[in-house]
C-alpha cells in the first residue's frame, strides 16, 4: 500500500523504517518538512489549510495517518472524505484542546486531576480559588514538551501567566501529588483487536522527556490492569485505528489521566528494539488492516531522549545493548534529534549511558 | 556518512534500512537496478566495466562496499584507490574462484572436500577418477543458489556436465557425508574486533535456502569453537572488515568448508529479529567505523526464505511471534521476494509458518 503521512518528522521516519519491510511505500505532507525523512518517499509540502494540495497528495495514496496531533481537524476530515484516515479524526478533535480532552476522559469514567476553564483573567483568578493554589496553567490548545504552560501559585503570577501564555483560552489544573508519570501505549486494529504495551516510566527534563523505563518497575498488576482498562475505553469510544498513547500519574496507587496523543509516542521507541512487534509496525498494521504483532517484551529496555546535541555515538555504541537511532536533523538546542536505547540495562551501564547522553546536552 | 552499495537488492534494501537510523545515507550502483532499494537512496546503473562511472559515483561517498561478491575485483580496485572499500577487494578475489577459494582456506588449515581443478573434459574425468564417483561439479566462478552445478556418477554425466556447464573451467569435488549444513557470520570491525553469531543450520530446497534456524540446535561448544576458529583465521588472514558469512558441512562431528561469502548473508537474516544487533547493522558499524554491536541472540528463531510468491501476510502476521519482510520486488519463480522470521518457535507455529510459505510456491 501507499501510506500518506501528514506530518514529516523522526515518528514519520521510525514509521516509514518499520513500513518498508512490510512492503509499503510512503508519502508526507508537512507545512515545513523535516529531514527525517528525506529519502524515505515523496515528500509535499504546503500549509494544512490547503485542502486541494492535500486532496492531490493523498489522492495516490490508499490509508491517511499522521504523526503528529495538531493537524487541523478540517484538513483531517476533508481527506477522511476521499480516503481512510487512521487514527480517526475524532481523536483528533479530542486531544487538541485540553478542556475536550478531560471532559472525555471524565465522560469514560477516567480520572483526571480537578480542572476549569478559563478564557479570561477573571475566569482564571476565580478557577485559582476554587481548586487552590499551586495549579498548572496550560493553553487549551498546540502545548507540548513543556510549553505553553505555567505554575501558578498566587494573583500576581496568574495575571503574568496570562499575559505570558498570550491571553488565549486555558485550562487551569489542580496540581496532582503524584509519585511518577506512566505512559500506556495500545493498538486497535480495524476489526477491533486491541493490545496494549507494558506500561513505560517516565521521566522528564525540563519539560521534556528524557528517559522512559519499559516495563514500568514496581508496577502491581492491578495498576496494569487500570492502564489497560483506561486505554480500552479510549480505544472503543473511539472506534479507533492505529496507536494511541495516555500519559498518566500515578497518584496513592490510582491512575489519574494527563493527556492522550493519538499517535505513536516517544514514550514507545524502546518498542523497536524490546518488543518482539515496535510501535511503529503495529501503527502501520493496524492501519493497513493487518492483523496486529505482538506486544510482549523481550527484555527490560530503558529508552534515552537525544536532546540539542548528538553525543559521542561511537562511546555508546561501544557499550553492551546499546541501540543508537538517530533522526537525520541538525542539532539545535531543545531539539529531538535521536535517542539510545538500552537493552537489559544494568546499573552501570545505565549510568554510562546517562552521562554521555547528559554530557552532550 | 554516505555509503555507497555496489548491488541493489534486498541486501542493499536491509543495509540501508539499518544505516539509516545511525544517520547515514545511501547510493546504490548496479548494472540492472532492483526495486529493493527503490526509495532508499540515490541509484545509478551502469555496468561494473565503466570505470569512469563508477568512480563518479564513488566520489560523494564516504566508504563503499557491496552487497554480491560478483563485483569484479578491477571495479573493486579502481574503487579501493579513491575510496576506502571494504570488505577488502582480496576478500572478492578470494570468493570468486571455488578453486582459489579452496586453496586458500587450505593455507589456513581449514578442512574442505577433497578438489581438483578441471580445464577440460579430460581434467574432469582424470578429476573424478583421482576423488571417485559421485563428485559434485562446479563452474569455478559465478554460481550461486545451486546454479552453475552437477553430480556427476560416470563418465557419461562427466562428459554432460562439462557441456550444460559451458565448457568452462571447473571444480571437481568430494562428495563430503554431511550430517548437515551449517553457516557462521561474523564481523571484524576497523580495528580488528571481531565477533561472532550463534551458528545457523541452513536447509536447502531445489538448491536455494529454504529456513536458517539459529542458534543451530545440538551443537556442542566444540563445533561453536570450531566454527568460530575457521571464521577468526580468515578474518585476520585478509584484515577483514564487514561481515563474512562461511557455509560449512558437519561430518562426523567435524566442520568442512564449503565456501565463503564476503557480505551479509541470507542465513543471518533472522538477526534482525532475535540479535541485540543484527547483521545489517553490525556490517554498517564495521565499514563506518564504528564499535561493533552485540551479536547475542534474545531468542531462537527460524527464518524462511519466500521465493517466488508473497504468501498470504494477513495470515503469517496473525501468527504470534512472526515478522514479514518484503523486498518490494515482482514475484517471479524462484526470485527470493521477502523472509518471514519466527521467534521463539513452537512446533506448532513453526509448521503453520512452513505450510504458507511453502504453499504459496
Amino acid at each position: 500500500m501507499k501510506i500518506g503521512v501528514l506530518g514529516s518528522g523522526q515518528l514519520g521516519r521510525m514509521l516509514a523504517l518499520a513500513g518498508i519491510p512490510l512492503g509499503h511505500t510512503f508519502a508526507f505532507y508537512d507545512a515545513v518538512l523535516s529531514p527525517s525523512t528525506r529519502g524515505l518517499g515523496e515528500r509535499c509540502s504546503g500549509p494544512f489549510s490547503d485542502i486541494a494540495q492535500l486532496r492531490a497528495f493523498a489522492a495516490p495514496c490508499d490509508v491517511i495517518t499522521y504523526e503528529f496531533e495538531n493537524v487541523p481537524c478540517q484538513a483531517a476530515a476533508a481527506l477522511a472524505a476521499l480516503k481512510p484516515v487512521y487514527p480517526p479524526p475524532r481523536a483528533l478533535e479530542v486531544s487538541q484542546d485540553r478542556v475536550v480532552e478531560k471532559e472525555f476522559f471524565r465522560s469514560l469514567g477516567i480520572s483526571t486531576p480537578a480542572f476549569r476553564a478559563a478564557s479570561s483573567a477573571e475566569d482564571l483568578l476565580l478557577a485559582l480559588q476554587e481548586l487552590g493554589t499551586p495549579c498548572i496553567v496550560k493553553t487549551r490548545r498546540m502545548g507540548y514538551d513543556g510549553k505553553g504552560q505555567a505554575r501558578v501559585s498566587s494573583r500576581e503570577e496568574a495575571a503574568r501567566a496570562w499575559e505570558e501564555l498570550g491571553s488565549v483560552p486555558l485550562i487551569v489544573e489542580a496540581l496532582v501529588p503524584f509519585s511518577r508519570e506512566l505512559s500506556v501505549i495500545a493498538v486497535r486494529s480495524t476489526d477491533g483487536q486491541a493490545r496494549t504495551y507494558p506500561l513505560a516510566c517516565n521521566i522528564h527534563r525540563s519539560g521534556i522527556l528524557h528517559r522512559s523505563e519499559i516495563p514500568a518497575p514496581r508496577a502491581p498488576q492491578k495498576l496494569i490492569q487500570e492502564a489497560h482498562d483506561i486505554a480500552a475505553k479510549i480505544l472503543n469510544e473511539l472506534s479507533y485505528v492505529g496507536v494511541l498513547a495516555v500519559e498518566l500519574f500515578e497518584a496513592g496507587g490510582r491512575l489519574v489521566a494527563n493527556e492522550m496523543a493519538p499517535r505513536v509516542h516517544n514514550s514507545g521507541h524502546a518498542t523497536i528494539d524490546c518488543s518482539v512487534t515496535s510501535q511503529f509496525e503495529n501503527h502501520i498494521r493496524a492501519i493497513t488492516g493487518m492483523p496486529l504483532g505482538s506486544v510482549v517484551s523481550r527484555a527490560p529496555a530503558v529508552m534515552y531522549n537525544v536532546i540539542g546535541t548528538v553525543p559521542d555515538t561511537q562511546q555508546l555504541a561501544a557499550l553492551p545493548n546499546v541501540t543508537v537511532h538517530l533522526y537525520g536533523k541538525e542539532p539545535r538546542p531543545g531539539r529531538k534529534v535521536g535517542h539510545i536505547t538500552l537493552l537489559s540495562p544494568s546499573a552501570e551501564d545505565a549510568g554510562a549511558v546517562e552521562l554521555l547522553v547528559r554530557g552532550a546536552q
